[in-house]
């Protein structure tokens, strides 16, 4: 068990899965530019780290995560709308590119959402492989409720759940709850809330038991090749496909199978 | 309140609501050539209208709409064959324009479904941002029953909603109940008849208190990045959101968040 | 009635029905390179049989299909990656021509599913039409296992699915319920392992009442728009729908629909 913490997340590592708990609840874990840099570092370190077999992203506080932090968004006085838009436009790439670093990660990343989820916020849960949560969580992605439209966060969701769905979201700028955020799709999972922590424990180990070079040879390769029209596709996975059924990984894990004993799996 | 009317819909504001109702029912308010055009006038109108925050589409009668009238699709006697696709080439192109004038329009779209929605009825609820209907309303794409498939609505319907539910609509050609197009996603939400005009009305009057210029900014890049790969959505996305945020209508949202009071919104 | 059998997949055709039946239990339908070819070439003679009007894809045995063979995926003693990498690309190659050929084929296809399906046999279900299954069965990509990931059979199930229930199958490599399978859109519905066959008949023989040349220009022209961007999917659609409409076929329906008559259907 290993412990790190920064003013913005806390890093834990048990049983080779790493824990990445966003930490300014007062702040209601806004995605701030600083946020999504302690963010985007914590998760190369677990990308990079041989014995981090799962990720997952939890929160501190009320909220999993309000989005971006308002404060950071407004037009200061005496701010030119240049200057407002060079700032903004920032703040928007590194999100963006932090959610796609999660999409792309070489290991999976699983949301444990505690509480409710909103604009930027909601978009993390969706660019994680896996999410699970408190019963009581909520999701929404409110920009209609400041004079905009989540139109970035969309990019997330809408890929998550069916149109209708997230035009609903998006349109009402209303939380759903976590029973219909499962029903949508958003989540795989609703639990009590005592037990997420449980919950999300167990699926991350249950994944972290698998083999970790397989899932490094084959996640990023599903958002790729899911983009793509079908022939592409399948080409795109037959190569993936073959790389990783002739790794030295897999024929431990066919001769294990052959031979009815547990794989030795490499590291990840 | 105002009121017009035309032999095809009526149209009807309240509350910043525009209804536009399809009003043929004894044609089961079929999508023919004349009643298209009626309906994109009026959905036009609706969209240069700063009254109207919100459009509802609903109709009269038993039917929401029958799709294509079969009488003009039908070959005349003693017309060619060129001379009928000319015809139905008219009629396809206008119908498929007036559905991605719902998608791309600058305004909230929903369909108020009454009664069965049929083949290109469908799809019309398919095109609409959102969709309530009775728990007596129906929803098929019949074209095996008449000797074809129905193609061009499942352009619709099969991005509402998983590949499997919409070939059971198109092979089987059978209708489906309100309430399983609630759980495919076809539709968000299927309410007693009695209060379909009530719990309509509610919704949007919801969406038109919320700013009428986000989701003019908004609406339709959701349905234009969600047809890109994720890389360029997002960088798509990005540009559409930061000029949504750093307008006027945004920094008055933000303003009235931090004051704790209502905001202004502007024009729809 | 008519009958035919291999050593891998049995043929029956009855009202209008083709039956292909994977029959090879004690090696739980593996797809050997074998089967895939035994399974290519019936379902290319059903294709070209104008008696057959719908397609059903049975197994005999406890598992549907285990996905491939994994003696004929290992590296043989004292055998070169190379060798072994040429041998599983013909595979891996011929098995998705093979599902390519379900989604392109000019029939309408149904999954039987009475047992577990894994891995590419989870793939096969996901290339059919549509799927039923005994509530017993089970459905799994499994991937992980065995020190691979499975990133084939994940371009069909990640196009039936939402990608958090994809990833859900795929990361953990657990096997989910019939029931979750009909949540998720996998399969379009489950029933009691005693009624699968009657069910799965019904629903063949009544798409096989329907029209065969309406499905025929309409099946394959779904896959295609699906993948295009929605502008041109619409053109795409409507020059099929046009064709379609203005058949001998088409003319045919619309007659009887007007005379209140069974059409008369042309072969398939």
């Amino acid at each position: 068990m290993k412990n790190a913490a920064s003013a913005y997340v806390n890093e834990r590592t048990e049983n080779n899965v790493r824990w990445i708990t966003l930490n300014r609840p007062d702040q209601r874990n806004a995605l701030s530019l600083a946020m999504i840099e302690a963010l985007t570092e914590a998760l190369e370190a677990a990308a990079e780290d041989s014995q981090v077999r799962a990720v997952v992203i939890a929160a501190e506080g009320s909220a999993f995560s309000a989005g971006h932090d308002l404060r950071e968004m407004k037009r200061l006085s005496d701010e030119s709308v240049d200057s407002q838009q060079e700032r903004v436009r920032e703040i928007l790439e590194r999100c963006s590119s932090l959610m796609l670093s999660i999409v792309y990660s070489s290991k999976a990343i699983i949301a444990s959402v505690q509480g409710i989820a909103t604009a930027a916020g909601c978009q993390l849960v969706s660019a994680c492989d896996l999410a699970i949560a408190a019963d009581t969580a909520r999701f929404a992605t409110p920009g209609v409720h400041i004079g905009a439209f989540c139109t970035t966060p969309l990019v997330g969701v809408g890929r998550n759940i069916h149109r209708k769905h997230a035009m609903a979201l998006a349109l009402t700028g209303d939380a759903i709850s976590a029973e219909d955020a499962v029903r949508f799709g958003l989540i795989n999972e609703a639990v009590a809330a005592a037990d997420l922590h449980g919950q999300t424990s167990a699926l991350a180990e249950r994944i972290a038991s698998r083999s970790a070079q397989g899932i490094r040879q084959g996640k990023a390769d599903f958002y790729r090749q899911i983009d793509m029209p079908i022939e592409q596709a399948f080409a795109y996975a037959n190569e993936a496909m073959l790389r990783a059924m002739t790794s030295d990984e897999a024929e431990e894990g066919k001769a294990a199978f052959f031979e009815k004993r547990p794989p030795q799996w490499g590291e990840a």
